[in-house]
């Protein structure tokens, strides 16, 4: 189905899943509005990742909004006193929640990108989360996201005055992060152009050990691919 | 029922009704925390009321939060361009939802307000909705409060892992102007100290003729007391 010339506001981070999710707004048809934030994250690499891929994905236009969630901390992304887990035995099956989830920021994501839609007048928003390679975040999940889908509906002037009906669309929930790869790919992402390390060395090299630098290379390698990045030997 | 110690996070604009909420909560036994955000609004008399208010209720801690909705824009109280309405013949029982409608506002504020009450430990969120003087905003509803907090239930490692449940409190939402105003007197809340006006002129003195300057008014006037702020003549 294609939604020619219909606005989508595109949560981006910079990283593979959201990439992807950008690439596949942008094949249905839809004219995309990127929302980026600098949520007080230790690196400012992701941001820059993330023009890039607005960039090259032609977005219709790219915001970056600054918001300070370090100032809560509660995160090891946000707060330096808490350490970033390497090497962790279990990855993605684990019921402990790790130490990198940031207190409600998907929350407040959604929030921002529903009040861009409103006054865009667009109805869709798309979020690049993922409960396959499950890495605990509760605000990954289908459950959170449908929640979230009725509030925005009761929430705003535009659904209610009946102008029509917000969605949220999580395009690779349930895909692998070998398949997000492949999806990528055929939809003309640059993965070089992404960065998912949580805790890139002084050169902007990814350390390869932090849980997204192993679902990142477990997903290259499911897709029988080569990561394009840089890795601290 | 008095909730010793226990700590909240209560959503404080320097108005009438978060007011009387703040002055509810603590009456309660809450350990308060309060957030207020600039958000672009034209005026910033509201936040020195808030700092004024949350002083004079002796909260725990106060803080101010710069989020930049303006740049959204869509709102006549952050949009320069957009007229607040003035003596308006429908006041509180219209179907349209007024110019001074902030897209996603509360979604926003109260995503926040989780986010630090996730980091705090704490799980009970005040905020000052009211739908009896009902202006015609959509997140002001209970059904909407009641959705946001089915979401921060599924949003939160604190949920999740079953710490608690988060509730959201609104304990105006039911009452009349005059029924607040009347309830903050008796729980100690100084009304000279805070602001409604829409569109306050250079000194400061409200308008008395914009939407929250009238019901406002008619509050005072229900509940047989005078206003201690200043009027424009």
């Amino acid at each position: 189905m294609l939604e020619k010339n219909k606005k989508a506001v595109v949560l981006l981070s910079g990283g593979l899943d959201s990439a992807t999710t950008l690439a596949i707004a942008r094949t249905e048809g839809f004219q995309c509005y990127a929302l980026t934030f600098r949520y007080g994250q230790r690196h400012q690499r992701e941001i820059e990742a993330a023009k890039k891929i607005a960039h090259s994905l032609a977005v219709a236009e790219h915001r970056i909004i600054d918001i300070d969630l370090a100032q809560f901390g509660g995160s090891a992304l946000t707060d330096p006193n808490i350490k970033v887990p390497k090497d962790r035995a279990e990855l993605g099956n684990s019921a402990r929640i790790p130490a990198t989830y940031v207190p409600a920021r998907n929350t407040i994501f959604l929030s921002y990108a529903l009040a861009w839609a409103e006054v865009l007048g667009a109805f869709d928003i798309f979020i690049g989360v993922n409960q396959t390679d499950y890495s605990g975040y509760p605000d990954s999940r289908a459950e959170f996201i449908s929640a979230f889908e009725k509030t925005a509906n009761l929430a705003t002037a535009a659904a209610v005055e009946g102008k029509g009906r917000y969605r949220i669309h999580t395009p690779v929930i349930n895909m692998t992060k070998g398949e997000i790869i492949l999806t990528g790919t055929k939809f003309s992402v640059d993965f070089s152009l992404t960065h998912s390390c949580y805790d890139p060395d002084e050169q902007g090299r990814s350390c390869g050990r932090c849980d997204s630098c192993r679902l990142r290379l477990k997903g290259f390698a499911e897709a029988g691919l080569k990561d394009p990045v840089e890795y601290a030997k």
